[in-house]
């Protein structure tokens, strides 16, 4: 019997047409889909793949066992985030070995900052693994704002905000253009970096970017912000003849 | 009479099937399409969209009257680049005012380091203009090597070698994951920026990410390479559980 492929599809940021031709495809055709998505929630990948699955799909759940209740630097946020991603890689080995083709629903670009990733290098030299990349959110948050993230000789910096508030600083005086992810619970944080930098008068925070809630905001004027889907932006200045 | 639309369209890193779903709509329905090319070169752009065209497409080829001739920072070449974009705006409103829409076709994503941009910031305001964001050359590139280009709090890096030498090498050793775009004549500079930086080894060059030309190559071992279309990448080696 032959293996079947796993393959790790690119959804891009929000809007059911912006996947590309290539994932659309996969997607319409999967027997077998599997996502990640916190407990209890539909999932944000599920959500933007709804209304291309097959009638008679069978989803795989990935449950994170853990999000944000115990610190990245814990070892067991470690150790529980290990044996949940090696089980998740057996329960896909097993049915690819059962000769079945599973298509894994990823957000955004799967090897940016994807779960995805974390099977990828489990399941590599088992069986066949096949990735599609796709439409980052950043992508989605600056095509939102309407206005270019980089021209010329510009740097781009992306920093996550989980980092320490005066590295943020530091990286944040240090780029042309900025791109900050997984803001989360740090959005205090990142403001106070924004500000010791500078540049809070340039900053827009985009939340749900290309999908029908999206919301483009000044850092300076944001109040009530959804921070889990925003994306914080700087655009740059550089040559524009 | 109604005016038509300019659609900047991102036409992804280069394979056909990784036009969006969006993209691939507009690119196969559009009855007016402009590309940005080099003089006597068939253009990147154009040939992503080749088998996607209308029979009876109307072509609009807007040719860079200069490209590595004068050097960026020769006032004659901004004098230059902006009167040819000047008379490429012109030319795409004369149209639209007659109610046409426009496609404009854009390698990667069009908000991302690209020519469109210059139209877009011209265009605004007297057309409707629409932009459709792509997968970045960048995505293209690291999804070639089959390996993620960002994990857990990894910082990314995306320079142009264009940059002066001791600037690249200052913030190659500052980043975990790196991109550099538009090496073109730049890649022995890069090279020894890459170097005195201490991550020769860990730098690949990838050549026509996601063409059948596909190829990908250790910067150590980098002998006869395609500089205008490589993309460098250096890997980050952040959190994985």
């Amino acid at each position: 019997m032959t293996c079947g492929t796993v393959h790790g599809v690119g959804l891009g940021p929000g809007a059911v047409d912006l996947l590309s031709v290539r994932a659309d495809r996969l997607v319409r055709s999967a027997r077998h889909v599997a996502y990640f998505r916190k407990a209890g929630r539909p999932g944000q990948a599920r959500r933007i793949a709804d209304e291309l699955l097959r009638p008679d799909v069978i989803e795989i759940p990935l449950e994170y066992p853990v999000t944000t209740e115990i610190p990245f630097d814990d070892p067991r946020y470690k150790a529980c985030l290990a044996e949940f991603y090696a089980q998740s890689t057996e329960r896909l080995l097993a049915l690819a070995r059962e000769g079945e083709d599973i298509v894994v629903l990823c957000e955004g670009d799967p090897f940016f900052y994807g779960s995805f990733m974390h099977l990828h290098s489990r399941l590599t030299g088992h069986v066949p693994v096949e990735v599609v990349p796709g439409i980052t959110g950043m992508s989605g948050a600056w095509n939102a704002t309407d206005v270019p993230i980089t021209w010329g000789d510009d740097v781009l910096t992306v920093l996550t905000a989980t980092l320490p508030e005066a590295d943020l600083e530091r990286r944040i005086r240090d780029t042309d253009a900025l791109v900050v992810m997984k803001i989360g619970r740090n959005l205090a944080k990142l403001r106070r970096a924004v500000a010791a930098a500078g540049r809070e008068q340039d900053a827009w925070l985009v939340e749900h970017a290309a999908m029908p809630d999206q919301r483009v905001t000044r850092l300076a004027e944001a109040e009530n912000v959804t921070p889990y889907f925003s994306i914080l932006l700087i655009h740059g200045q550089g040559r524009r003849p």
